[in-house]
């Protein structure tokens, strides 16, 4: 087991592997960028190291940095958390080079599930239901016209480096098909830097549901049930809960199979989310891997009782699998809120600053993840969100009771946050009736 | 269904018994000294009223008040939470002559259980184990040394109307007996306005297990498995667990079946909590009932996942238990640790006065049951306790690992806590082995 890891993270999921760590005796080094200096979280890490200035890609994301703090603080291992370096497989294969073990896949498999149409052609050989799409790349508008003529309208183009909505665009017809491809490759190419998109038969009402997945180093892999994620914003997920509605318990048990297959197939080790879009007759289609630990992985942990992150760090130290697929039970219901530093009345505009009192719920059923607290200083620099409130119940109806009490005691003084839309959605009819795809935010309460 | 209670305490009960009604769906009406005018908590009370000065007698144990605040807020129920009137059977008397449904047993249960010698005679006819003790009242030093020489020393003195340790003398000697026997009749006086005592057979290396009971008024019954608490200093608990590691699996079972006896036998509704000692062989004599929630009932709920105050209410307004014996699973570690507000350098006085800033603990199997908050001010006239730290892992070891780095993360500047007296004891070796009784905390960090 290791002695030692690096944390190359910040925020709450610094926080959160941090407390992982301590709890296996593990020691932390954390690294912080110069606006995240004297964060409060940081003091719980054995040593911590600045890497830079700002803006993440001076910090977070500068690799040499970061590789240079992981030598000087003399680690084992480091975790990526999610988002910065976290599905970075040139960073990956650094980290390898340089003896450190990266908490997460290999390179190898990263890249192959990095790379969409490759994960497609595994999905296919691995049996697991795909989204009609174009086989390849789509380089051009006759392309993109064919397809959409074979398959028919809607369609959807997605950038093959994306994520995040970011070079994501719908089209229903041959003219917008036309302006929505330019629009999406040159997205792409400034988020990503590379302009490469690919087309998909587009669901409508889609449903976002996930299966994560954790698989050892010995060939023994389990699933740990699904989350749905249909509640988004923008392409942003808002409300993640386990287990979904969206799918029957014999579709449910064939989407988390078929997602175990898959990583199997993969020969994938560590923790991995199999996203699935289930269209409103139930029908499950693979859509991605994302090849990292998500930000909402403590719905599962609520549900299945397992430390996903324990998980990472003893998979990665060439540990067995100490759960069979028989073990992981889905016991009740867990649902959580991202609460984001954002004003819900002024579109959704960033609020950072000074949080002058933050009062957190607890009690029964009740998990606060956070690194937030009164006086803490929220960044400009990074993703909004402060906190995560979970909850978990035996039933669903209760933990929407709990969740509402949880996000009424929730004070957060000093900056705006998305408590109260979080509030509306959960008072909704069509949130507690289960009615709920992707598009039912922006239907429902404007985009 | 009520849709509307009465919540006759303060601080953190309080806030959890609001919780639970929030989650229900019923309104509440909160009371408040003069001491806790303006505290957060009574914010998430649909109203709030004043019952007097901050001294206890003149509010929270002013009967007249506290039935004025229910009149005027027009409740149908009433919950004592723990302390103040919470066991004072003349006050559950007058809500039911009110009519206010007093969330607790019946004052005749209460009573007769309240009754430390009707309660062991119930106690013979259920067939549950009891001390050795006089049986009835200790008038004099005769019947004292009499009873003393029949089963030999050491003895212990009790009050009837006690707790606390108060009124409470252990001796080993005829010459002890006869001075502890005067002081713990001063001292039950001075206490409560009743020397009354009585004798039994002192048990050493005392372990304390306490076995939590549900019954409705349907006359059905279940435990919910036991809570250890033998880390005490001078009679206050200090730290919760279950299960114990002082049982047997055998005899833990016929405990716990006992208590559920003796409740049934007592013809008791509501929540109920059977102590029980045990000693360093492992067999368990029963002690008394508690006949309200206790401040450790989170362990259980915990184990359990049975949410103890839902319950009392639903038991109140003559529900059936939904639960049967066999639905209640006792489910990992769970551990509780009271934060005081009091130095432990400087014997444990007291430390009332402003928190100016409170962070406390979350993540993984984290629970912080708690009224304080950054900026609170602990007020002198109370109990010292300001927040109940709670872990469950699927371990006792895991749990104290999680409880320690909790332990670590919570900051309360401002005031002085007890937190590092609980780092002391749940880093020591013999907490970890499992070798406690209640005399463990004084021999080894002093009294």
């Amino acid at each position: 087991m290791y002695q030692r890891i690096l944390i190359a993270n910040r925020g709450e999921i610094a926080l959160r592997i941090m407390r992982a760590c301590r709890e296996l005796g593990i020691e932390t080094v954390a690294i912080y960028s110069e606006a995240d200096r004297g964060a409060n979280y940081l003091d719980l890490a054995d040593e911590a190291y600045c890497v830079g200035p700002a803006k993440p890609a001076d910090s977070y994301l500068k690799i040499a940095n970061v590789i240079s703090a992981a030598e000087v603080g003399n680690v084992q291992a480091l975790h990526p958390g999610y988002g910065f370096l976290a599905e970075n497989a040139h960073f990956n294969e650094i980290c390898r080079s340089c003896n450190i073990d990266f908490i997460g896949p290999s390179p190898e498999a990263m890249a192959q599930l990095g790379d969409k149409n490759a994960a497609r052609s595994l999905a296919r050989k691995a049996k697991v239901p795909v989204v009609p799409g174009s086989e390849g790349l789509i380089e051009n508008e006759e392309e993109a016209l064919k397809f959409a003529h074979d398959v028919g309208f809607p369609v959807i183009i997605k950038a093959v480096a994306g994520g995040g909505g970011r070079g994501m665009r719908v089209a229903a017809n041959d003219l917008s098909l036309k302006s929505a491809l330019q629009q999406a490759k040159a997205e792409a190419e400034a988020a990503f830097g590379n302009g490469a998109v690919y087309l998909e038969k587009y669901i409508e009402q889609p449903r976002h549901v996930e299966v994560q997945v954790l698989a050892d180093t010995h060939g023994n892999a389990v699933h740990l049930w699904e989350r749905d994620c249909s509640v988004q914003r923008r392409h942003q997920k808002l409300i993640e809960e386990s287990p979904s509605l969206n799918v029957t318990p014999k579709s449910r048990k064939a989407m988390c199979e078929a997602a175990r297959r898959l990583i199997i197939e993969a020969k994938y080790t560590n923790a991995a989310t199999v996203e699935f879009i289930v269209d409103k007759d139930g029908n499950y289609y693979f859509i991605e891997v994302n090849a990292r630990i998500q930000v909402e992985h403590p719905v599962t942990e609520l549900i299945s009782g397992v430390d996903l992150i324990k998980q990472q760090i003893l998979i990665a130290s060439g540990e067995k699998l100490s759960l069979s697929q028989s073990d992981i039970k889905c016991t009740g219901a867990a649902i959580e809120c991202r609460i984001n530093a954002e004003d819900p009345k002024k579109n959704f505009q960033p609020c950072p600053g000074k949080i002058e009192r933050l009062i957190a719920p607890g009690g029964f059923g009740v998990r606060w993840e956070s690194h937030a607290h009164s006086g803490y200083i929220v960044p400009p620099y990074y993703d909004s969100m402060i906190g995560k409130l979970l909850v978990h119940q035996p039933t669903r109806e209760e933990a929407i009771a709990t969740m509402l009490r949880a996000l009424a005691e929730l004070k957060v003084d000093g900056i705006k946050t998305t408590a109260s839309l979080h509030q509306e959605i959960l008072s909704h009819s069509a949130f507690a009736e289960g009615r709920i795809d992707t598009t039912f935010v922006e239907r429902t309460f404007g985009g």
